[in-house]
């Protein structure tokens, strides 16, 4: 399906002037009433029409027999009717001009076949008069600033939203209900959220993108539970990244699996849930874990502070807490560097049995001499010079006169260094927590969820304090060899793309073979190669360590019977001949063709290990050398590469250019390639090169 | 420290009938003042005697000037005197007769060895009399169920705990008082709470213990920093066991490190809080991360129903709640098993787009059908047969008429089935969680923290169905050789004991070696053997696949070499040549010397892999060769083992076999093993056999 970026269309649907409701019921329990009865209570700034052809009057509104009746165009429109009737009613919107159509109706795509047929048929209608639609299958969407609630949730029973810079997208109608809940139950300002359901034609992505401009959007948050159109949600990202505008977002099945998961080891380990997490981190998105991390990562946006340095320092009254503190910082990619030496012992005098280094464990002497708490953190701040500062003060905090004293100080500190992030831990009432929010400084019970929050906020900050990661540019594809690709095919064409394999020679008898052993030196390895056996060690096709002349006469004939006995039916183009790398440490390097985001490079640590322990990296793809670098040593194994316990360090430049040039190969021929692994790619020692030893090229899935 | 696990006489510091106030203060803001003026406001049951020597009256209590003059002998105490006057108190109080003295003031151990040196004269004290001791520097104690607030906390300003089941252990007071504040603000009954401090003498094991038989106590919370004496806090976590009284409990410092790190691979792996983490799941413990999860676990664990079997079942009114939950099911390694598949058919034909697998997706139309609700869930009952059941309601159970039908549904599923666990997620007004609680019913707004702690409880009732793992009868320990031990002689003394090493020998001269090759057959492994040589790959001392007897020849002399030039000093053995074992999978395997929890024995799977991804298992030694199996295959790389990918099964029987003799023989020395390093032990396929390639004892540290 072609879809254009075309954020700003959905102004129409988020916050239009006027809006007719398909569909309206008397009855204001009913989906077709509830959207009415909401906007009624709440005030709603535009017009409403109802349409029901049974009545004159609806709620208290004059009610319209049909669309053609209508007074004006409605600039969007709710549809409460049955499936049956949704086509028409948006072939009859759009030959008047609504730009916007809320479709709650279900029995879509969701039921099966025929729904689908038939949702595509709203969609080509829609279209073609360049009317939105949301949903089918919708729960709608409330956008509490115009007080436009066209919405059937029940959650308004229990109270409206606040006012606030905080805007909710889900694709799930129960979840985006719950977070709003969950979000107005807090006193967080959530006004905002827009439910996509069957994302016929709108989808989370876009909305994401027409937030990154809505001036009254100051945090996004979204949940998913699948991503039909990966460049509209890229797009999304990129718009809000460029706005500054967090995006903290939920995605719900990580275990599932790629389609290609029994062709391809590399779709086999990297399933949609890890490429999904490596897009998300790329693009400067915050992934939440749970619809509470959600709103506490959202709640600490709110304020706006996303450190510019990974610098936290902790202050705490238990030191078993700053302990608790550390170890989740850790956890979480959190730099805590320690307070200069000088001012250690500076304040060590004033409280000689306290802690300085960071954290600073002041004891419950603090609570005893307030005035050390201005100190303490005023030299956190000049002289520990910390971008974000996390104080553990616990219940402390909401007992007198110590409470008034803390609350003092940082607001003094938020005054004096409005910039750097501060969050405090602390068992407060909603009035002292208030009172905290309002001047900056969000409050946790809990520690842990506080450093978690510390950490999403300094990811921001690192995102939007660089350019998102550049693309190196694509050749025009060069053209592949028609069908399935021989290893020896397979490593001549990444060789022409930069990818280099070990010196290798397919013979066609063991005398050539014996020559050619000769000639490029022993050890050697000898592989069959015929295009019908892809996966060889499974036929015993591959023998190592060959090391004379006439180990290779004998080995040619092996293999040869080997490939008979197992697949009769084979072509055999012959007997490849290679050097056998000898040392080095092993990579797996591989491309997998992503449903949703399209080519994604993948590297991993030493074959069967990569498979077991999923200790992989992934990009989408083009990287550039740079960024192959980082992939590399962002595996948990890299210390096996960098010099672990004597070893060698590795050459993982001429890793990264292989894996960089890969993943340009595989981005300029899109879909034609559905995977490929290099498995293993050997990497010597630096200034040895790295070479790939075995490759696997299968093609993409012809286009539809 | 000579200590017994003498639980009972913790009644007298927990409940005591009387207490006596050493430096009471008629300033209720003080510390000396602040219990008696907790105790006075509440209603102590028990007796209160003040001590202070300046006054007759304190908070309207007779005063009295010293403990000789105490008209009867209190049964405890509370000290809040400075350091220099607490020895002299006990001793008075002591000789009175006082069982209990709960010790407020600091300035012992935690202020350097002087302060060590003090308390340690206390604890000399207290002993000559029978007297116990809290603390000192420990924040005290409360017991709401008899009004004993013996604490100088600030937490009661803002109200008293509630009262019920749930008693917490704090080593820290300030996050005692955190966790027991937050526990009230959540309407929990946690109306007990011990904070020991330094731990001169009561531990937080020993607390544990004394709870464990304390009628009014259903669930323990516990929060340690370190752990001083291992065997105590084992005691008292058996005896929880023994009473099925769940132990939820936080420890932190997770990054903590073993002192012998330098030294040994096995130590620089199990660091410090691997092995509590293991000792813990061995006890039947569970381990929190945060103090909001030690209070979900604790929330939902006072209800008192631990699932006998790993079975739940899901219902949801949101798809995307539905994989979200189990996604965080498989994390915590709750089983999610099918409905019949007959029982899918027939509730499908009722409500025909809904999911009835497990997680049963019922969509919002349960919300508009009520009755389904109770076939639906009587199904999961009946017939999926589930011993936890999990409901995502979400907002919608807040909302009328539903949220009434959801009541009283899930009630009487608690009155036909009361041994299934009930959780729910919704979003309610306190005085409906209040009600739910009040059916045995936890309610959590968040999905994934209640998956959490169904797996807690599911833990638990596994905790609490099996009995503890039997551990094997140890022999008499056979003395060791004298003095450092080389290589052979560490094999000798370890194949003496079950754990089978590959054929080798010790030989001094070439000619020697070259005949010992010749009868075991090549290839052969040569290593140079020297008591001054622990690690022989970093002087090269090691030669691998030597294949002729003229090889073995040039072998010796440059291992000779390689020695002599290394460390000229060293006194050099010969040489070790040993059949080299090939194929099969590489295993370490270890000891370490737990300086809390004694020999803990080890296992990872291959060298490097171990020490760079730390996939190890741990227990407390003796282990039998059953629960060394289960440490085996609870690897995350089990299926290098099993058979992965075509792959030969290893002999994983001869491994355990191995593994236990290992276990047998450390805990039957004991403290004279200090390590224990057999890498790699080669598991060969299946009836082959595991053989140590290589071995290295260190003997203990010096007794004290």
């Amino acid at each position: 399906m072609d879809r254009t970026h075309d954020f700003a269309s959905l102004g129409a649907l988020i916050q239009p002037r006027s809006v007719a409701v398909i569909g309206a019921s008397a009855d204001p329990s009913r989906i077709g009433g509830r959207p009415i009865r909401w906007m009624l209570e709440a005030g709603y700034a535009g017009r409403i029409f109802p349409v029901n052809p049974g009545r004159t009057e609806v709620q208290g509104l004059t009610a319209h027999a049909s669309i053609a009746d209508l007074p004006e165009v409605p600039e969007a429109a709710i549809l409460a009717v049955p499936a049956a009737h949704v086509a028409g009613a948006l072939a009859e919107l759009g030959q008047r001009g609504t730009r916007a159509a809320i479709v709650f109706s279900s029995g879509f795509a969701e039921m099966g076949e025929a729904g689908a047929a038939e949702q595509a048929r709203l969609v080509a209608t829609a279209r073609g008069h360049g009317l939105r639609i949301l949903g089918p299958n919708s729960l709608g969407l409330f956008n509490g600033r115009t007080r436009f609630y066209a919405s059937f949730t029940t959650t308004f029973e229990t109270g409206w939203p606040h006012d606030g810079g905080i805007s909710i997208v889900s694709q799930s109608g129960a979840f985006g209900s719950h977070i709003a809940t969950l979000a107005r139950n807090r006193g967080l300002g959530a006004p905002l959220c827009v439910m996509t359901g069957n994302e016929a034609d709108v989808s989370v992505g876009e909305v994401i993108g027409w937030l990154a401009s809505d001036p009254a959007t100051k945090v996004i948050v979204a949940y998913m539970e699948g991503i039909k159109h990966g460049p509209t949600l890229l797009a999304g990202l990129a718009a809000a990244r460029a706005a500054r505008k967090p995006v903290i977002l939920m995605k719900v099945g990580r275990s599932a699996l790629g389609s290609h998961a029994a062709q391809s080891h590399t779709a086999s380990i990297a399933g949609d849930d890890l490429v999904a997490d490596a897009v998300f981190r790329d693009s400067g998105a915050i992934r939440a874990d749970s619809a509470e991390q959600l709103l506490d990562f959202a709640e600490v946006a709110a304020h706006g502070i996303y450190p510019s340095r990974n610098r936290l320092g902790v202050m705490t009254v238990s030191g078993g807490a700053g302990v608790l503190m550390s170890d989740a910082a850790e956890a979480h990619g959190i730099e805590m560097p320690a307070m200069p030496q000088a001012t250690q012992d500076r304040l060590r005098a004033v409280l000689p049995f306290a802690a300085f280094r960071n954290p600073l464990d002041c004891t419950a002497h603090l609570v005893n001499d307030h005035s050390l708490l201005d100190s303490f953190l005023g030299a956190m701040m000049d002289e520990g010079d910390y971008d974000a500062i996390l104080s553990f003060f616990a219940q402390i905090a909401g007992t007198e006169p110590f409470g008034t004293a803390l609350f003092d100080t940082l607001a003094q500190m938020r005054h004096r260094w409005p910039e750097r992030l501060q969050v405090l831990v602390a068992v407060v009432n909603e009035a002292q927590r208030r009172r905290y929010a309002n001047i900056g400084v969000p409050v946790f019970e809990d520690a842990t969820r506080a450093v978690a929050a510390v950490g999403a906020m300094i990811r921001l900050g690192a995102a939007f304090g660089a350019p998102p990661a550049p693309r190196p540019a694509l050749p025009a594809p060069a053209p592949l060899p028609a069908g399935p690709l021989t290893e020896t095919t397979a490593k001549a064409v990444l060789a022409a793309h930069g990818i280099p394999a070990a010196p290798e020679q397919l013979c066609t008898d063991a005398a050539g073979a014996g020559a050619a052993a000769q000639a490029m030196g022993f050890p050697v390895v000898m592989k069959i190669v015929s295009p019908d056996i892809a996966h060889k060690t499974e036929i015993g096709g591959v023998l190592l360590g060959i090391s004379s002349a006439t180990e290779v006469g004998a080995s040619f004939a092996t293999l040869i019977e080997r490939a008979r006995t197992a697949r009769p039916e084979a072509q055999i183009d012959g007997v490849l001949v290679a050097r056998q790398i000898v040392g080095g440490t092993e990579l797996i390097m591989g491309i997998k063709a992503d449903p949703v985001f399209g080519p994604i490079a993948m590297v991993g640590l030493g074959g069967i290990f990569t498979e077991v322990l999923a200790d992989v990296a992934l990009r989408q793809c083009p990287v550039t050398t740079a960024e192959a670098e980082r992939m590399i040593l962002s595996l948990r194994g890299a210390a096996l590469l960098t010099g672990a316990r004597g070893r060698p360090p590795a050459d993982i430049p001429a890793a990264a250019r292989a894996l960089a040039a890969l993943s340009v190969f595989a981005a300029s021929q899109g879909s034609r390639i559905g995977s490929i692994d290099l498995n293993p790619v050997v990497v010597l020692p630096l200034g040895q090169g790295a070479f790939a030893l075995d490759a696997l090229i299968e093609p993409g899935a012809p286009p539809d």
